[in-house]
C-alpha cells in the first residue's frame, strides 16, 4: 500500500547500475586492457555454459564492468562481436523487487523480452527488455538472491 | 610519493561511472521512455552549443543517464544516429585526478583521443581514450571541479 505516498518515501525499485557488459574478441587480450582502463585487478573470470561464453569482472564504484568472450561463434556474444568487431553489449540495472518492476513496465507499455523473471548468473532473478523499446539499448534487469 | 604504499591504502583515482551516454533521435520521444525505464524524473535537460547537442540527465544510484539528441545531423551525435539509429554512445568514469589517470595511461600505452584534459561541461576537465585501445568502446575520463 505504497500508492498514496509521496515519492520520496517510495522503496526504490531501481538501485544502480549493476554492470555494463562489454563483448571482446578474447580475455586474454582484454583483461590486461581493461585492468589498465579502470585502475583494479581482475577479480572473477566466469564460464557461463548456458550462454556460451567466459565472463571477467571489474569493480568500479559500486557497479561492475563484465567482460564477455563467447565459447562458440553462433552464441549471441559471438554474432556480436562478428557484427560489430565488440563493444557494449546491455546494461544491467539491480532492481530490490523484478516482479514489481515488471510489472511496472507493463502498465506503461515497455515491450519486454522476458515478462517473466528467468534464472541468472548466482541466484539472480534476471529479464531484459527489448532494445527496441530503449533507442537501441539492451537492459537487463537483475534482482540479487 | 605513494608508490611504495600497498594498494589498499592508495588513493583511488577511478572512483565510478559518472555517466552512460546514449545517442536517442529526439528528447521529446525518449525522455518519457528513460522515465518510464529508470523510475526517475528527468532531472535537467540543457544544450551543449560547443557539441551540437541537447541533452537530459537522469539519476541511478551513484551514476547518470545522459541522452544525447543532435542539433546538427552533421554532428557526432548526428552521425551517430544516423549511421547505428542511437544507442549506448560512450562511458564516462569520474576519476579523483585526471592528470593523474592520464599519466597512468600513458604509462601503461592506452592510447589516447585527448592527451591533454579539455573543458568539459560544468566546469569539469575532461579526456577521451581511443576506441580502439579498449575493443570499441568509447570511454571518458571526468575530473569534477
Amino acid at each position: 500500500m505504497t500508492m498514496n505516498l509521496p515519492d520520496a518515501l517510495r522503496p526504490r525499485t531501481f538501485l544502480r547500475i549493476d554492470h555494463l557488459g562489454i563483448a571482446v574478441p578474447s580475455l586474454e587480450a582484454f583483461v590486461p586492457v581493461y585492468e589498465a582502463l579502470l585502475g583494479a585487478p581482475c577479480e572473477h573470470i566466469e564460464e557461463v555454459a548456458s550462454e556460451k561464453v567466459r565472463t571477467a569482472f571489474f569493480s568500479l564504484g559500486e557497479s561492475h564492468f563484465e567482460l564477455l568472450e563467447a565459447l562458440d561463434p553462433e552464441s549471441v556474444i559471438g554474432r556480436f562481436v562478428a557484427q560489430r568487431k565488440g563493444g557494449i553489449h546491455h546494461i544491467c540495472i539491480a532492481v530490490s523487487d523484478i516482479d514489481a518492476a515488471l510489472a511496472e513496465y507493463a502498465a506503461k507499455g515497455v515491450r519486454l523480452i522476458d515478462k517473466v523473471p528467468r534464472a541468472g548468473a548466482k541466484g539472480c532473478r534476471v529479464a531484459f527488455v527489448h532494445p527496441a523499446a530503449t533507442g537501441g539499448v539492451l537492459i537487463e534487469l537483475s534482482q540479487a538472491p
